[in-house]
């Protein structure tokens, strides 16, 4: 594997969206280390936390917030590697405004931005882009997505043999 | 004048909601600095500015920002000097994923936010800040307060002249 | 300390609310007092708290309301001191129209909005404010910074720990 | 006529809405008369009209604002008389958040809320409100509708002559 | 008394919010009668309800409905007495559905809408328009504020004491 | 053709809408009839248009309305004929009113809801429901979708020499 | 019966809304059929559904989807059968999301859509289409539509003698 | 350069956010082909050239749909390679339903959503994730990003000198 990838969640409230991540990390063999930044309350150390991440071998950020959710932002602000941005849902809004604070990010420095919660997404979209430059990987994205049609196609026969 | 207000834009597309506010502080004899600082292109500026502006005099900031707006919230992360943010209207979503990026800030860091495009307000708020320490300001703001309302009382005889 | 803060809530509903605020005040050695009155119930109550604060040795203003929230604008419009709205979460719609009914405000009366059930925040702006003028204060802010800064250093410390 | 109507606008931009108000009570004979009273800029004005009404023969008030649009709950928090809101569209979020601060009223206190814009409606809700205590309204009030009701038939057959 | 109250629910599953105003009427010495009729699926009987209300004494209408909460305005279709509108939350998006299909009613049908769930508001709206003529229900309703406005001295006053 | 189809707005605003529809229908060779009928201001001739659809050899209806648009849950409320709804963009909201209003159908009475002012759609959604019965429209139908996709290749032809 | 139903839900997660489509085809003796593809696991089974549903006897398709519902529209892409889409609610905003996805077809491929979690009125709708060229299923349609009509009555009866 | 970049737009109408795309590629050095395929009117042309789109030795895909948008979601279901999401604004919505219809993706088939219109960000985005195997596109990204901050840079110093 020639890259790992670097998650940082801006409160340990988050941790469940984040092993979601982790979980399907492991899953595909894929290295990752995982941190908690605080865009606003540590600010230096998400900064230089982002700053160091190519040197220190990552290839994909994976930065999860909610309510204004800064830190993708702050994270990309600070790196040229993709930075993948998941936008935690918060107890008032549904995290409808962690959203529109992680996407709706000015021309100049993107954030690839997945669903509110959505951190087997944010882990599958990491592996794709590594895969890029890792066959194995690739073969292993493809198994994955193999077992997942199979797996609809293994509950559309239990939901027909139930109805028709 | 024993403090001076900063002023941040994120993008100079947000000068005319931010003339409103320097309007508004020249009128009441405020000193005030203005510079383009982005939260995501100029990070280092913005957390750099935030930092020294205590030491160099400044009393309260300003932070106005469109779209994911992060600015003042980058800004208030640095300082533990009041921060106004002023959400700037997009050409999309009206300005309300600014409202809500600026707004929904984490419990610590607070940013004291205004309506969108609110440059008036985020001056005359920093106004009544200041005015705490300073009792000519103070006497300016309730003037300013009379006019305001001699003005209303204006349009109330006008438009009743007219109607009734 | 030269300042007290003047708290009021629209409704004894609000109060797990206030007492984040009171609790933060508290913590910063901030005094406060603590009312009940209604824009709509109570309006000459509040009109009057408001009108008087400023002699009574009040240097900031705290108003926490629900749904068509409109008490922190109603004390705003009689008194030049900064006033802190926090929109409360209604059961139907989450908060937003507090928040909209509180952050909206038409130019020349500020409210400086924070998050919904934004409590804690609430407190920090107003320390934020008072110590401009009260250097202990500000010291005192400084190290609950600090103290935050550090919470996060030690989450991370743990789920790095866990992860790494 | 038994009662006149009161009506009131926050600021002479929603001065347009109110044409629409006063024309349609003028088409139906009901005296009114007119204020520019603000919720947040003359709030004992707006008060104090608003106590003085019912002795001033006054029977339905009717308030219009924008953005956070206070000033018809803070009209119906000082008399018992019927309120009718009209929430005024603002530049940027289309009147949402004046709908919502006029509308969502906390028990108590209640406001007839019509509309974004509506001045039409709010001048046939007021009408049909007296008309409860005048013969002779109720029976313009009837006629309105029935022109209404041609008005739209005619409609019908100048479409259905140009399609079928 | 002059006149009833007539109250519709679209379904008897808004029986709580319709209870609310039930209540309220009651105390108050309101009569009123309470029917279920669904603006869909027993459309003539909403329209004939309404078009009889007059005759039978009815002075104000009160109608509660959900989701595509047309039935205030189906009853205002069909009379010209005031119609009074109650959104009632559903269990998706919270109400919001429920008061933009009750409020936002084109020119010449007026409902006099009140917030999600609004019950108590919907009978004191009621009552306030029945007191116009109608003395003895206007000093009720008097005295109905000021027992509310009592009520929130004493919270202020339990409350004080516990803070101050 | 054994059916017509019967197309109702609410006011003759939406006649642009419409436009698309009928435009669709006539490309099609479907029959059709159009009237303004509105659910507020006309309820008894849109309810008595809607009872006698079926027996005048209509098979489909379309109902396009703005705001609180009621009109084609009106309509269906009166016949088992699927009714397919437009909800129309109004100046303010964007249409998400009318949108709402028009899908949020409580169980028991359906409303076909297509997009906001989307007419071409309810005309071909009318097309298709009409094509289960007559067969040389389903080959039109399939006409047209080939022609939309030679349209869509076209296109691509035209954009991919101009790029690549 | 001339032609089936053929259902269709992306996830067997939205099993509860599908049953509540399957238990009102049952009582109107409608034959169908029920499969758990989705657009983006199973793309080519959908697809291919769609395609071949028209030679296998089905004439009108009902498809349920959560979040970025795409379903419905993908089948409606390979099909000029009518499709009905069923926006699915998902746990952070409240279906809203899915209904958008479904809804806001761009012109040329039609999606009629119910409201969120509509499972009866889906299959009522798809009904009303069948019946168009089935006397027997307008006939139960119209039975049905009568049962709903007395419960509503009977219930109206309940409440009635409660309260009147 | 080891890979292209595909571009697949709904429609030429998002031509001009394409454009900014394409420039921002182009300006990078970046090769890419450019593609109008629809998902639902040419569903087998944009399923046909995701899933060969590995072998042609693309290594990104770049789709900008507006409305219901499901384009991404169809290209992203059809390949392992990333795929980036550009939600499109439209007429009536500002562009929401095509964010939610875009981000919005259920676990397993990842989207890298950008904002509204963000065609330059998408490029961004394309460039960064192919610069983890390209050095000297590394490079040109890291120049980008300091001419950007350059700019901002420069318009500091031109508002600095206009305000201070």
């Amino acid at each position: 594997m020639k890259y790992k990838v670097g998650i940082v969640m801006g409160s340990d409230s988050d941790l469940p969206v984040i092993e979601k991540a982790t979980n399907t990390l492991s899953a595909l063999g894929i290295e990752f280390e995982v941190h908690v930044y605080s865009a606003h309350r540590t600010p230096d150390e998400a900064a230089q936390y982002a700053q160091s991440a190519q040197e220190r071998g990552i290839g994909v950020l994976i930065a999860a917030a909610g309510m204004a959710a800064h830190l993708a932002g702050a994270i990309a602000a600070r790196t040229t590697l993709p930075v993948i941005g998941i936008p935690c849902k918060s107890s008032n809004l549904g995290g409808i405004e962690a959203l529109l604070s992680t996407v709706q990010m000015p021309g100049g420095i993107p954030v690839a931005t997945v669903a509110i919660d959505g951190g087997v997404n944010a882990a599958l979209l990491a592996a794709q882009i590594l895969a890029l430059s890792d066959e194995e990987l690739d073969k292993k994205l493809k198994a994955h997505r193999q077992a997942q049609y199979e797996g609809v196609l293994a509950k559309d026969k239990a939901i027909a043999e139930r109805f028709n």
